[in-house]
């Protein structure tokens, strides 16, 4: 099968797209001042959430919280919904890549003042802030996932099972061998020749891995039997890729301004990319045929309504062209 | 009741911790390769995994382990004993704990360079290594908690349901209105008059809150009954706060090789403590009143058999005199 043209549905996608946006966004600011009310007796202190709020939310495209959703609806008509747990798992996704992003741009690693067009969160608060964010961003990701009793939302309404099985799958994709171990890889290899499963195995670990977690972890909150959560994670996997393989393309081919950030900085930094390493053309047909394998993964799923996830793989892919 | 002698079960108490810190020693380092196996496809890279051994292994007096398993084992009396969680729980929270140490030690934090006799994480490694490091160890802290299917402990081991309830408390522990929310007022306060109440709502939450989830987790692994839940919270809470009594009449007191790091240095860096506040024997009988405070709570338990706990609480106290 090769790869589709723009799904159909368009029009239904984006209203389910403003939809599912405003209701994580509207999540995320609730629940980073719900969490750690500022100034309350052994609350959190208000320049703290301040900051983490700043690298949080009115910016991003919250790609990953939509996989959450959209993986979740999908996995629903064949398991059990439980919309609560996939606000809550979409909103963790987004706050693990929030503070993901905040230590990345760091003057230790990739030392960037600009993010989203807006200053970065070391120029604007300080690098001690940033670091602090960052580590509490990432601990408020599980707070989210384990509703705490007395919270807006009581613990019972996500199962145990979900609770942990969502905390368990979250911290893999961040850890030292997700997210953390991806960055890693790259840290190691500025100026480094890689081979092209070399730079896959760091981009599966740096990007990948918390992209496919958001789609399984959306099919986890709705129980799904083994099937569809096997078939939802080659559609992760594949997604995970291609966004890396068109990132590198945009690094080439847009400028700064369409991506909100500086353009053509991994080439100046050296750092290798799947068009140093294959050619743009090449990248460009490897990204086509990841975008086909998702959607045989789709297909393979046995869920009778995919369409949304589609129109994700699309959106991910065609961005590049 | 007034502050009891040093307990009597002295020579019992160091056979219990020697075995505890050995059973601590020994999962921490193997779990931490177990789980990031260095070389796997897909595993973490190995000089991540490196840095994170450097920042766990061999140092440390693992207080908050020992803390953890003491507590399981007092509630187990009541409740059910579940080894496997207990042990988890007790790395889960040093790593938390050596997290913070390694963030915490970075040049735009406290920028030290000696931690535990030993060159801090980023002199040994670089900072940006010391960044995701730390970034690893929080999530390898919630890896310990879920056990994946297919690792050393099957997860069916830990229920679902302690498996969510230790997640969320070290979450809370570690994250905004904790221990990162108390480092952001720490560094606030640098050169700022406090009062006591703010003195000691910075503490409560810095080291505070991790000390008392240290223990809260012990009993939440043993399922016990509410009665103890919230006695052993109240004793984690009173020897937490004598913990951070005591570090700063250390920090006047003792010179830097018995602490293994620069002392006087809250002094040197205006840091508001508690000896600047109240003085030095004003100090020294709080920390004595928060030690009664601690058995009192322990003989509300309703436990049986409270002696290691109050062994403990006596270790927390006396290393200041």
């Amino acid at each position: 099968m090769s790869a589709q043209p723009m799904p159909e549905l368009h029009g239904d996608f984006e209203a389910w797209t403003r939809e599912r946006l405003a209701r994580v966004e509207r999540a995320l600011g609730d629940w980073i001042s719900t969490a750690a009310p500022a100034g309350s007796r052994h609350g959190a202190p208000a320049a703290l959430v301040s900051a983490m709020r700043y690298a949080v939310l009115d910016g991003g495209k919250r790609l990953r919280p939509l996989l959450v959703l959209a993986s979740h609806e999908a996995a629903a008509r064949l398991g059990q919904a439980c919309e609560v747990a996939a606000l809550r798992a979409a909103c963790s996704v987004e706050l693990i890549h929030a503070y993901s992003l905040v230590h990345d741009d760091m003057p230790c690693m990739d030392n960037d003042v600009l993010r989203r067009g807006k200053p970065t969160v070391h120029v604007q608060f300080g690098e001690a802030s940033a670091l602090l964010a960052g580590d509490a961003l990432q601990a408020l990701a599980f707070e989210f996932l384990t509703p705490a009793a007395g919270s807006a939302v009581e613990p019972e309404s996500i199962p145990d099972s979900v609770q942990a099985c969502l905390c368990g799958i979250l911290a893999r994709a961040a850890g030292s061998a997700g997210m953390a171990g991806g960055q890693a890889i790259d840290l190691a290899s500025v100026g480094q020749p890689l081979s092209e499963a070399q730079l896959r195995e760091m981009h599966q670990l740096k990007t990948g891995a918390l992209l496919q977690a958001s789609v399984v972890m959306g099919a986890h909150c709705a129980q799904a039997p083994a099937r569809v959560l096997a078939a939802l994670k080659d559609y992760g996997a594949a997604i995970g890729l291609a966004f890396q393989v068109v990132d590198d393309i945009l690094d080439v081919t847009a400028d700064s301004a369409t991506l909100g950030k500086t353009a053509g900085k991994d080439a100046d930094n050296e750092k290798p990319t799947y068009v140093s390493l294959m050619g743009l053309q090449a990248s460009r047909d490897y990204a086509h045929n990841l975008h086909a394998q998702a959607l045989q993964a789709l297909d393979a799923s046995g869920l009778p309504d995919t369409a949304t996830l589609r129109a994700l793989a699309g959106m991910v892919v065609h961005r590049a062209h």
